[in-house]
């Protein structure tokens, strides 16, 4: 890990929770919603919602707020009441408003390494909520600064990298997503570092690039400190 | 200007129309809604409740329809109608999907312009909606790239700067918001031109620091080949 200069983290459920948050939303809207369809069903409606309006919308929970709005009203067929809608608009507030828990020993893990390597998030959310959540969550003076980008691509990390005035081979990617952060930072010549979460956005699933030398699978962040 | 080596550009109502676009959409929105209220009164409720919502929700369309949804609600102390909330979607999805419309002379200015200075884009919009006017505009090959960021304050701009590896005073910024394209740059040490826009939105209005050294006002983008 000599070679190293950056280390980028996702930040989503890679520093702090943040899938779960989506998962306890949906439960209640579900339950908003029960009187109009089974769970299984609004689910499914949201899910194919949400994969529409990603292009448009992007990602976050705006975003979702604004599927969920959607998807109740495609489920009622527009027999749902104001009321239900204010609702679904108190669990996107509320959503917005959680405060950030960090994953376990990420904080000691980031103080280390910040001082071996400058760090950075790389994220697609939205820049202010997350830094919102870096400011809230302290970690703040761990970065040097957050790398925003409108899609995970290659192209994207590649831009990164030149930005970043270093070589692919000088950078390492930290992330729970296989899609997002892994396979395009591989194919842009970096390494890439895969902490699985147990909650997996089902937008985001893929295979493990298992046997890339480049590509390395760890349990927990705190794994990081055997090789960095 | 010799010793300018970055220009920043504001891109709503500086490259291209933006603000028009919420005006209309508001416009179809106060109709939608006007069997519960005059046109003024919900104007000044969704004034009110975007106020509250920014520090949250941001800045962009997606918020914006939010805080539509939430205007809807109230003034009509929840008995609008889910095909009412429908419809106020498709007004956020329709601004959306506007194509990009550019201010006068811009191509060829960025064009002359590229040719002796890096220029960057400084947007605090939503990345991916930026990104996709920068696309569409066909503008994107005079970037060399975006900088996005939360709030446009001195401590932003400050970071820009640094952030580019110049001196404060090799930036310039050009915007058509005094509050958030001139004000904090000049504090930040940089210059600043003006180049006002008959629509501004209301939470942007200050008064021009008229006098001050670096700053300037100008008419139109053309104005820019005069000194730079």
């Amino acid at each position: 890990m000599k070679r190293i200069k950056v280390i980028g983290f996702d930040a989503d459920d890679t520093l702090w929770e943040n899938e779960i948050y989506f998962r306890e939303s949906e439960k209640k809207f579900f339950e908003l919603l029960k009187e109009f369809a089974p769970a299984k069903e609004i689910e499914k409606k949201l899910y194919n919602i949400e994969t529409i309006n990603i292009p448009l919308f992007g990602y976050g929970v705006k975003s979702f707020t604004l599927s969920m709005i959607e998807t109740a009203l495609q489920i009622s067929k527009n027999k749902v009441k104001a009321d239900v809608i204010n609702q679904i608009m108190e669990i996107g507030r509320e959503q917005l408003e959680k405060p950030v828990v960090l994953l376990p020993f990420v904080r000691g893990v980031l103080e280390r390494l910040s001082g071996n390597y400058k760090l950075v998030v790389v994220t697609k959310g939205d820049l202010l909520d997350q830094e919102l959540k870096l400011q809230q969550s302290g970690l703040k003076p761990f970065f040097h600064h957050v790398e925003i980008v409108s899609h995970k691509t290659e192209t994207e990390y590649t831009k990164v990298i030149k930005h970043l005035d270093i070589r692919p081979n000088q950078f390492m990617m930290v992330g729970n997503s296989i899609k997002s952060d892994i396979l395009p930072v591989l194919r842009s010549g970096a390494k890439a570092v895969y902490i699985p979460h147990e909650s997996v956005w089902i937008h985001e699933i893929a295979d493990a690039p298992v046997g890339n030398p480049k590509f390395r699978q760890i349990h927990s962040i705190l794994d990081l400190l055997r090789f960095a």
